[in-house]
């Protein structure tokens, strides 16, 4: 099995639920009757910024992680990340008690970066520009024989990703809608895979930045958009889709919403209000999408992955 | 039975519990494990900020409010508030269907005004000064033939506050100490009720600001201390103990433990970025107080209720 190119099963999914529970917390799925009352519809939220390192990556990554077998796992993981992903990497790795790198474009937010060395793993700094994040990667792989895991565009990413939308549905039967913040893809492929493999009644819808629509557009034209620079405070959502993920959301996305930073900021500050939860601004694309369109959603029962609650307090964008 | 004078027992509790669970939250108990690092033991918190109206006051209020009678809860229910039980009143009384009258202290925050509005009850605006509080309750009791459901001096409301407890007692066994803030006592009577009735093992611990420490007096002394004016930023932490919950402290609590304003800001934001999740200063006042007495919580197994979110999200104190 490739990781890169392999479209996880149910099996794959139920393999790596089995294989992070002792690791990964079971998030609860929390409600606000106000804000179903502003909505218009039934808003399930599936909370992963309360997940370890504060974001659903740590499933993903854990996943990965501890699918290595014996000798791969002594030389160590691999990756590049602005943030998340990689604090999600350390913490893996320090659990199963194996060496992680982490290469970091030097824009990554205060925040991220210390949580990646406060798990113990070596920080390796690179430019903003993707071929030069690869570049680095490929050295410090070179350097150590260490595995790569890749943040997004990798099979056992995906499957870890997708146990968030398994509890979901566990907990909340009979939702109409899943949707997803996308960024490169692994959550929102995850989720709509597990939807599709349990109900494929459910609508997987994705929930993008006005300012960072590679997916929307390059699902609109049916080939992938790459190479643009993303202009939006999401932070977490500045990735492209990589070729596994663009093709699963191809075949299991019913489509993608648009949501303009103010619009977002607006549904992050709800998220604060009436749930009570601190979620990062990528957390709350999702919910500004629902609140601007209306008709698509009425009295439906949406469940929103929560994606993460990783923010700058001294920054909050209100 | 006189709800002004009556020590709720297990089975009120129970009943309470049982009243309740059509109405509120059973909330989440959260972890963190860094958290629990620097605090140096293992910490459970019990999210009322979750509980509908954002704050554990729902429990006591609902429990109240469904206790009445027909004939009596069809005049209605008044009380005096500033801010939580008044919004939590509100909401019980629409969701039985009667009328809610709330007398706020023109000081009160514009959030917690909004809530009570929001929820359908008629305001009525008095001073600050206990004496015109009473004054105003008392009038407009005269003029509705309204019940009194008092935020904490009520042995409903004890009970209904007290059913926070039985859940994390019941999600979390074997806890060593549990705690609560203090103000009028409400919280932590129950708080101290229930974990005596359930394993008279655990200890019952309050937290108080340093403004506002009526209740760590008042036990030290074996007298009630009354009339001081409180200077705390923990807006929900302003009352003074009752004669029924000073008694039931007097009987139940193992201690007050004090913190200043700077060591609960510090605490609730903490609470922020480990556990992220919105909560107003008074519920970060136990957390503040552990971590001013690392010795005596080093290795214990501690549960704090986290009493409410409701904060001015504009006015964060950091």
């Amino acid at each position: 099995m490739d990781p890169a190119t392999h479209v996880p099963s149910l099996d794959d999914i139920r393999a790596a639920a089995a294989r992070i529970a002792p690791l990964a917390q079971v998030t609860p799925v929390l409600r606000s009757s106000s804000l179903d009352r502003i909505a218009g519809c039934e808003l399930h939220f599936k909370c992963e910024n309360l997940q370890r390192v504060g974001a659903f990556k740590f499933r993903g990554a854990s996943n990965a992680v501890f699918s290595l077998d014996a000798a791969s796992a002594a030389r160590g993981v691999v990756t590049q990340s602005s943030g998340n992903h990689g604090a999600a990497i350390a913490l893996a790795c320090r659990l199963r008690g194996i060496p992680a790198t982490v290469v970091v474009p030097r824009s990554a937010p205060k925040i991220k970066l210390a949580a990646i060395a406060d798990f113990g793993a070596r920080i390796v700094p690179c430019e903003v520009a993707q071929a030069d994040r690869d570049r680095v990667t490929a050295q410090v792989l070179g350097e150590t024989g260490g595995s790569l895991v890749h943040p997004y565009n990798d099979a056992r990413v995906i499957a870890g990703q997708a146990t968030a939308t398994l509890e979901l549905l566990h907990a909340v039967p009979g939702l109409d809608v899943v949707m997803a913040p996308v960024s490169g893809g692994g959550l929102m492929s995850g989720t709509a895979l597990a939807a599709h493999y349990l109900d494929p009644r459910i609508e997987a819808i994705g929930a993008e930045p006005e300012g960072a629509r590679d997916a929307f557009d390059g699902l609109a034209q049916g080939e992938r958009v790459t190479g643009r620079t993303a202009d939006t405070i999401c932070d977490g959502l500045r990735a492209e889709l990589g070729p596994l993920t663009f093709a699963i959301l191809r075949q299991r996305l019913r489509g993608i919403l648009l949501a303009s930073d103010a619009e977002t900021v607006a549904a992050m500050r709800l998220i604060f209000e009436r749930l009570k939860l601190v979620v990062e601004p990528s957390a709350a694309v999702p919910l500004a999408a629902v609140l601007r369109h209306p008709r698509r959603f009425a009295g439906r029962r949406v469940g929103i992955v929560l994606s993460g609650g990783n923010v700058d307090l001294d920054a909050l964008p209100w």
